[in-house]
C-alpha cells in the first residue's frame, strides 16, 4: 500500500482517515488515547485486525504518558477496550499490551509493534491457505470471487483477510472477476474495496447489496468470500450487514461461502452466534450516505452494524494456520487436534 | 392523502412531484399535453398505474385544447403514448381515451376519472385482501410487516398495492411498525415510503436492504409484503432488485412472503420468470446516491434493476379479486377456475 493503514512514529500515531476515502487520502495524526477511542468509533479507523493494532498502540500511547496504575493509564486502557463492542480483537489487544504494564512503556510498544508483525504474517497466511482452497473447490476454470464490505490492508494493516485471497488469487493469475457490495450503510465495499481492488490491478465490478443474492442465482460467481469480526466456538460467525443474507444466497446458488479471520478472531468463549450482542449504529447513517440526507429528516431506523451467518450456512472457516471444513463436519475444536 | 398524487381540476392537472421528495412537496399545474409528456419522461410521476391514469389525463386535456383529428391532438396522443415506451400501462390507458374521441371531450374525460377510479377501487380492494390475510396469517397480535421499494399512492394514485395492504392494517388498528428498506440504488424507500408512511400516520423504521434477512431471523417482523412489476404464470415474481434475497430471509425465518400486485401484472404469456429479461441501468446510480458520487469515479458496476423471485419462495399472491395460495399449491390456473 502507498499509504499507511496505521504506523507508530516519534510525533504519534499515524492513521489513514478511511471516512474520507475515496475522495481524499487524509492522515490523522494520534497523541492521546482520547483520540485513537474516538478515531476507532468514528471508523476512522476499521477492521477487526487494524482496530486491534490501533487499540494496542492506544495503550502503548497511554504508558508513555500516563503512569502505570494511574486513573487516567487505567480509563483509557477501558475506553479502548470499549471503543467498538462487537469486535472481540479489539479488547484481547487491549489486554495483550495492557497486561505488561509492569514491565514499562517500551516493553509495551515493543508488543505493539509485535501484533502489527503477526497481522501482516498472517494476512500472507491466509491469502495463501484462502486461495489454495478456492482453486480446490472451483476447479481448474477463471475464477469470479463475490466479497462484502472491506477486507483488506486498509482494515488489517496489509492485505487482508478475505480481500487476501483475492489479492492472491489476482497474483496467481487466477481471478477473472471481483464483485464487491457497496456495504450500505457505510459504503466499504465502493468507498473502500473498489480502492484497493483498483491499488492491486484486479478486475471488480460494484453492485448493491441486495443484488448479491439475486447475482449469486444467476450465476455470476464461483465462491464468496467473507471476512469476520466474530467467530463463535460453534462456527457462527459475526460479520458486516449483509454476510448472512449473501450466505443465504449462496446456498441457494450452491455456491461456496468462506470465511477469512485469523485465530485472533475466534472467540471460544462465545459458544454460539445467538448470544453475540448486536451494535445499532443509530439512524444517522442509515437516513444519509456520505452526509447526502436520503429520507424525511424525523425518519427512525434500525441500524444493526453486524450479524450472524449460522455454521450451517458456511463452507469452510481459513485462518493463518488452518481450514476448518464445516461442510465436512470439521469443528474449530476437532482441527485443533 | 393530504397531498394529490394526480387530480384533474379546472385550472389544469395538478401532480406532485415525486422528482423533489421528500425534501419538498412541490406540485406541477399541467395545462399542455407536452407538459404532461415531460412530466412522465422525467419521473415526476412514476409507477405504472399512475403513469396510466397521467396518459389518460392528458389526452383529455389535449382534446379539451385541440379538435380530435387535428394534427396538434394526434401528435399529443402519440406523445403520450410513447413518453415511457416499456410501460404497457401508459399505451392502454392512452388507447383508451383515444379511441373515444368520436364521443367528444367531456365523455373522453370521464373516461379518464373512470380509470383513475379503477386504479383508486383496485387498491382498496387489495388492501382488504391483503389485510385480511395477514390476519390470518400472523394471528391475533400486534403486525409487525417489513417491504421494499415504494408501493403506496405515489406510485398507483392512491394507496396501492403492498403499501395499501400495511394502510389497510394501520387504519384497522393491527399495525404495531412497518420496517421498509431503503431500497439501493434509487432510495425509494427511504425517500418515497418513508414519506407516505408519515402521511398516513404509521409508525415505521427505516433499514439497509442487507439488514432484511438478518432482522427477519431475528424475529423483527411477522410478515413481509412485497409489490410486482410482472408475475410470470407459474407464479415466480419480478419486482425491485433486493426482493428474491428477502425472500430467501423471510423462508430461512419461517415468515409469510406475501406478493401484492393488480390482476394486470400477471402475464401468462411469460411461463417462468427463468426468461424474464433483467434490464440492466447501467453504473451511474451505483456509484452514486442521490447524486453524490460513492466510489470512485472509474469504478464499473453491475447493476440490475429486477430480480425474479420464484414461486416456491412466495406464500400467497393478493391481487384485487382474489388470493391466491402458492403454499397451498394453488396455481394461478386453478384458483381462476
Amino acid at each position: 500500500m502507498p499509504t499507511r493503514t496505521i504506523e507508530w512514529t516519534e510525533d504519534g500515531i499515524y492513521l489513514l482517515d478511511q471516512t474520507l476515502l475515496p475522495q481524499e487520502e487524509r492522515e490523522l495524526l494520534i497523541t492521546r488515547p482520547a483520540e485513537m477511542v474516538d478515531a476507532i468509533k468514528r471508523l476512522a479507523i476499521r477492521g477487526a485486525p487494524a482496530i486491534g493494532v490501533a487499540g494496542a498502540y492506544g495503550v502503548a500511547l497511554a504508558a508513555q504518558l500516563h503512569p502505570v496504575g494511574s486513573p487516567e493509564f487505567t480509563d483509557a486502557v477501558a475506553a479502548l477496550r470499549s471503543a467498538r463492542p462487537t469486535a472481540v480483537n479489539l479488547a484481547r489487544m487491549v489486554d495483550r499490551v495492557a497486561d505488561l504494564a509492569g514491565d514499562g512503556p517500551e516493553r509495551m510498544l515493543a508488543e505493539a509493534n509485535l501484533i502489527r508483525d503477526e497481522e501482516l504474517h498472517s494476512s500472507v497466511a491466509m491469502g495463501e491457505l484462502g486461495a489454495d482452497l478456492v482453486e480446490e473447490l472451483v476447479g481448474d476454470k477463471p475464477i469470479r470471487v463475490m466479497t462484502i464490505c472491506n477486507t483488506g490492508g486498509l482494515a488489517t494493516v496489509a492485505r487482508g483477510t478475505a480481500l487476501a485471497v483475492i489479492q492472491t488469487l489476482h497474483e496467481r493469475g487466477r481471478l477473472e472477476e471481483a464483485l464487491p457490495l457497496e456495504t450500505r450503510p457505510l459504503l466499504q465495499g465502493s468507498r473502500l474495496t473498489t480502492w484497493e481492488l483498483a491499488q492491486m490491478g484486479a478486475p471488480h465490478r460494484l453492485i448493491v447489496d441486495s443484488a448479491g443474492p439475486f447475482l449469486l442465482s444467476r450465476g455470476a460467481a464461483d465462491v464468496v468470500l467473507i471476512g469476520s469480526d466474530r467467530v463463535a466456538a460453534n462456527g457462527d460467525t459475526a460479520n458486516k450487514i449483509g454476510s448472512f443474507s449473501l450466505a443465504l444466497g449462496a446456498r441457494h446458488a450452491g455456491v461456496p461461502f468462506i470465511v477469512v479471520a485469523p485465530e485472533s478472531t475466534v472467540d471460544l468463549d462465545t459458544p454460539t452466534g445467538a448470544i453475540i450482542e448486536i451494535e445499532d449504529r443509530g439512524r444517522t447513517e442509515v437516513i444519509s450516505a456520505h452526509g447526502t440526507p436520503l429520507a424525511p429528516p424525523e425518519t427512525q431506523a434500525i441500524n444493526p452494524a453486524f450479524d450472524v451467518t449460522p455454521v450451517d450456512l458456511i463452507t469452510a472457516l481459513v485462518t493463518e494456520r488452518r481450514v476448518v471444513r464445516f461442510d465436512r463436519n470439521e469443528t474449530l475444536d476437532s482441527s485443533n487436534e
